[in-house]
């Protein structure tokens, strides 16, 4: 005859049933999570409003992810997914037209709603919070440059790509969060057309 | 016999001692809305606690400057002042290097703590609200742009602009908001000197 009482709960262990489904419960916590810090920013976003959000204990989302710096990072590294994907296309060719194949890559991921709305969140809490700049200081820094400088040769190689990144920064910035004109309604195409060898030129130039 | 008798105080007017000295009353009240917008952001940022700030009466806020929007407008009128100075300089003289000039001229005023702590101020509100944003977008199309613009013939001379400005904008983002390295560290006439080229080749290749 087996027992009907259920298990302790110890603070921080998912009870059973959540634990049989985490990788729901987890991309359930996430999905809050980055509603969360991006309607709300960085600052005012809680680990307790991640919980209520996503209909969990706040326990249950300290012991999957940590703190709340923890909780944004694994909420960020889950919206720059596609983009990882799609890094990895275009770091997979010669590297003689890396440049437009980056520039492509990028803006292509502010182009599409789904991936524009996570990253727009992303960078409204980095220009924020010191905390929230660190993290995505980080990942950008581990995720993107790194493997794009690990191919090429040029000691610089850092310095280069932060240069090219910066190009496609400035975009970002003035198309898609300050919206100025033209280059708000500018055909996409002409853009890359306009700054793929400027990516290329920082990356490859003598 | 002269009444004495202090006349009615109309709301929105400045009584007689402050009208009196309203340049210095009005500079008060710029200084007191930049430290609040910088500190607190756009949005937490009131008119009367500028005016708490500034140790003035709410309806000399408004009556000086109106809404909390044109308060914004004036701050950061103000504290750009020393850019529009350094545009002007920038922009006079010979279109074939204007490039490096412009890229001095606003890597400066982020180098000189004096200036880069209201624009990074400005560039805060600016991500975060939508009202923010389109007064930084205005100031910036109307004084800097369609300056630079002006001096220009090719008939997409503001989307070159904006593309020059782009490869600044995202320097900025790297370095001083976001401080990745080694960007964040790289001395600053190596940086002028790889982007200068960019900004001069969007605003004159053919």
């Amino acid at each position: 005859m087996t027992s009907t009482t259920p298990a302790p709960r110890r603070r921080g262990r998912p009870p059973r049933a959540e634990a049989a489904d985490a990788p729901a419960t987890r991309d359930r916590i996430l999905s809050a999570a980055r509603e969360e810090f991006s309607q709300r920013g960085y600052d005012k976003t809680s680990v307790r409003g991640i919980a209520k959000a996503a209909g969990v204990d706040s326990a249950l989302v300290h012991h999957y992810f940590g703190t709340k710096e923890q909780v944004f990072e694994a909420a960020v590294e889950k919206a720059l997914a596609p983009a990882l994907d799609a890094r990895d296309t275009a770091l997979d060719g010669p590297l003689d037209d890396v440049g437009e194949r980056l520039a492509r890559m990028i803006l292509g991921l502010w182009e599409n709603p789904v991936t524009r709305a996570p990253l727009l969140a992303i960078v409204r809490s980095a220009v924020n919070n010191e905390a929230a700049a660190t993290v995505f200081r980080r990942l950008i820094t581990s995720q993107l440059m790194r493997r794009v400088a690990a191919r090429m040769e040029a000691p610089d190689a850092e310095l280069r790509v932060e240069l090219a990144a910066a190009q496609l920064v400035g975009i970002m910035m003035i198309r898609y969060v300050i919206k100025a004109e033209p280059l708000a309604s500018a055909d996409i195409e002409q853009i890359i057309q306009r700054v793929a060898p400027v990516v290329q030129g920082h990356l490859t130039n003598p």
